[in-house]
């Protein structure tokens, strides 16, 4: 640590907002990985023009910034693997501006992602993507990783509504990023490029974020099945039906055998699959559309079917698939949530091949995720301090992976690459889109200062 | 013009496809904007390996290359405005493949963009973004000007239903960007910024594009105001009531009496507007929906309102809306269309705003556009052969450019800025994100031949 540089630090946000102790740091250290890189330095921002005075200095010291906002991440985007400075983000949480008749909010970057629906509940508005971690994420992590959700089909990703962004550059500059109209087409499309760039291409301080008007009426259906592949069945038909249902979960045994475990709320440990299907819209629409996803069901064998008879029960229901990664995680010292996707098309032979790559390992692995998206998550449940398990799991995601790019899938459908994946980049990113990659961050960051040692990828052959 | 290098040309791509006459020349020197740039020879490509090979050799000999599709483009995107080659991309029209469960075609580049919805029509799909010229664009150009259409508010633009992309990178390589999965967080978010960068960054082949289940029911209705003002309240106050139209679309008092005098269909030429409005979904939700719309319209003094009775009744409706821009195309010798656009909010202000310029000017100006989106469509019509009309005219339009922006806008809604805009760029991006788009281009292109000379600014001040 250089003293200067932590006196200039200081200038700039006041020492109470500079944090050097090896305790305080600690607790900057990690992230939803359980990965630990700790920072040099921790410094906590208000404004954008600290941000900027900030990425001056680092530049001039070459000391490498990560951008951290709640930490909620699940590929390490927040991590300080270079050391240097912590960014934190999280005071910078202020709600700007609601605009009902543009369907618009202005926050700042370090706004919870669930206070933004909040803030516009009583305008009957809200924000549509619901990433798992909403309560606590913030949205300009949600922005840097793309962050998805339960409501994908439907109603898309993070990078579907933002409009507009403030960013400040890795060299420091302040700019403005987009239009806050529903069409623009005015130069180079920066803004989704800084969507899903896991805090790479420049820090995001405001956002002017899309809302949509809440759905007069939704309908919550439960359908349990024998097996996953009947399950997976139904959700291609709903689709092919010409349903397009605001969510569509499937849980497997496994995790269903981990959620009554858990809650106790009376699941059938006999069957092999559920699904949790969400169709919204106007009144008359949501009956039309709920008879359509129950009779599919009925026809591709389902053992039961019911649609939430009130409010409390849909909740009930929620609560239950928003418990399935805190079950499986209870059952074994380590999880592995895993994040493959394919096409939709694809998800019956998905989670036949992560079932035999369960029995090839030996490994206890519970998938649940967003059907409808083809968007699971294998969670593989085992023992990372034990070598051998930590060997195994290794190859066990490595073959998830391989399975997912050869069914036309992607790493990972919405939690990002950052230190956790880079390593099977290659599976799915050719050496030429690589490269141009890397000449985009030299672009934006000509010193390599800003979340270095994210998505780096090797060409062994 | 080099003879070794047209002999290379017809290697790759046998000699009837390569084009020197000055005759046959001429037919690929202009776009919809009428302007002309001279190409130095026309080749007709087949497959991504030919424009592979076409790209090497055009860095070799350093000659630009404009990539061109149906030229329906307005703002000189397929202009060759360097010479060299046009790179005439339509013959490459293939359906490649549907896919009803994942809701994919994967296409050519040179397939019209109409015919992917006839392609999926016996599916009960269709693909979302219809571009006034949806009957002879292509969606390579689609894709390349991010082009949006009617139903932009529902259902979004193009970038909207870009899964994945075949693309040939200026320096020859041939490459894919993206999955065919809903959600994809892998590396950069490159089909983004592909999509929308004018044939700057890369020839887009192929495209696996996505697709909707074809609403069960839609209503359409149409409604006259007093003045536009009236209209463009009930735009705002329709999306207030949390109804998201399909299409939303405002007409003034000049474009009706030319469709009037075009179409004798007897609409009533003493109104001020017009708003065609449709609606969409399950058959319930339609009338629901069509009910709010009609209630919305008299609450704002709509001196009529009436739904369309019949399918044939609403064609009817919808010809006379695509009527609108030759029907006022047939007044005066020259036909500038704008397509200025602002946040929802300040439609009403745009509307007073150009009446005031068109009166100042004593310029006559027809509005039309998807009022929806606040993308409007100011078609200043005039004549260009007139020096001191011309001179007129670009005044007219640097006003509106600057009112729009003044009012949050941006320059282009959805037609791009190649050439025709260039000079205003600056009006709406920084120098900081315009020297990032340079370095973007120049990590693409480092020998800067394809589709030069689009979106260039200039920095007086």
């Amino acid at each position: 640590m250089d003293k200067n540089y932590t006196a200039e630090l200081e200038q700039i946000v006041n020492p109470e907002n500079v944090i050097t102790s090896f305790e305080e740091r600690l607790t900057y250290s990690y992230d939803s990985t359980r990965l630990e890189y700790m920072p040099d330095v921790v410094v906590k921002v208000k404004t954008a023009e600290q941000i900027s005075r900030i990425m001056k200095l680092a530049n001039e010291y070459t000391i490498p910034v990560t951008p951290r906002g709640a930490a909620t991440g699940l590929s390490g985007g927040c991590l300080a693997v270079e050391g240097g400075i912590s960014l934190v983000m999280v005071a910078m949480n202020k709600i700007i501006d609601i605009n009902p008749i543009d369907l618009l909010a202005t926050v700042e970057a370090g706004v919870i992602t669930e206070n933004v629906s909040k803030a516009v509940e009583h305008l009957k508005l809200f924000y549509p993507p619901d990433p798992g971690s909403m309560k606590s994420s913030t949205i300009g992590g949600n922005i840097a990783e793309n962050a998805g959700g339960l409501r994908g089909l439907k109603y898309g990703v993070t990078k579907d509504y933002i409009n507009s962004i403030e960013v400040v550059l890795p060299t420091g500059e302040i700019v403005n990023m987009g239009t806050n109209t529903v069409k623009a087409v005015t130069g180079y499309n920066l803004v989704d490029l800084m969507c899903g760039s896991e805090g790479t291409l420049g820090i995001i301080t405001k956002a002017t974020l899309g809302l949509l008007p809440v759905p007069a009426d939704r309908a919550s259906i439960l359908a349990f099945f024998k097996n996953m592949t009947d399950a997976a069945k139904t959700v291609r038909d709903i689709v092919a039906e010409g349903v397009i249902t605001a969510t569509l979960e499937i849980v497997d045994k496994v995790t269903i055998n981990a959620i009554e475990d858990f809650l106790k709320i009376g699941l059938d440990r006999t069957v092999g699959a559920m699904l949790l299907i969400e169709v919204d819209g106007q009144k008359g629409a949501v009956e039309i559309e709920a008879g359509i996803v129950m009779k599919v069901c009925r026809s591709n064998s389902a053992l039961s079917v019911r649609q939430a008879k009130s409010a409390q029960e849909r909740d009930e229901l929620w609560s239950a698939r928003r418990a399935a990664l805190s079950s499986l995680s209870r059952i074994r010292p380590s999880t592995i949530l895993e994040d493959a996707t394919v096409p939709r098309s694809r998800i019956v032979e998905l989670v036949e091949a992560v079932n035999e790559i369960a029995k090839k390992y030996g490994m206890l692995i519970g998938t649940f995720g967003h059907a409808g998206d083809g968007n699971l998550h294998p969670t593989i449940l085992t023992d990372l301090r034990i070598p051998e398990q930590s060997k195994k799991t290794e190859r066990v995601i490595e073959e998830i992976f391989k399975v997912t790019i050869a069914l036309g899938g992607t790493l990972s459908g919405e939690h990002g690459i950052g230190i956790t994946k880079a390593q099977y980049l290659k599976l799915e990113i050719s050496k030429p889109v690589y490269d141009l990659m890397k000449k985009i961050k030299n672009s934006f960051d000509p010193n390599n200062i800003l979340n270095p040692g994210k998505m780096k990828c090797t060409w062994d052959a």
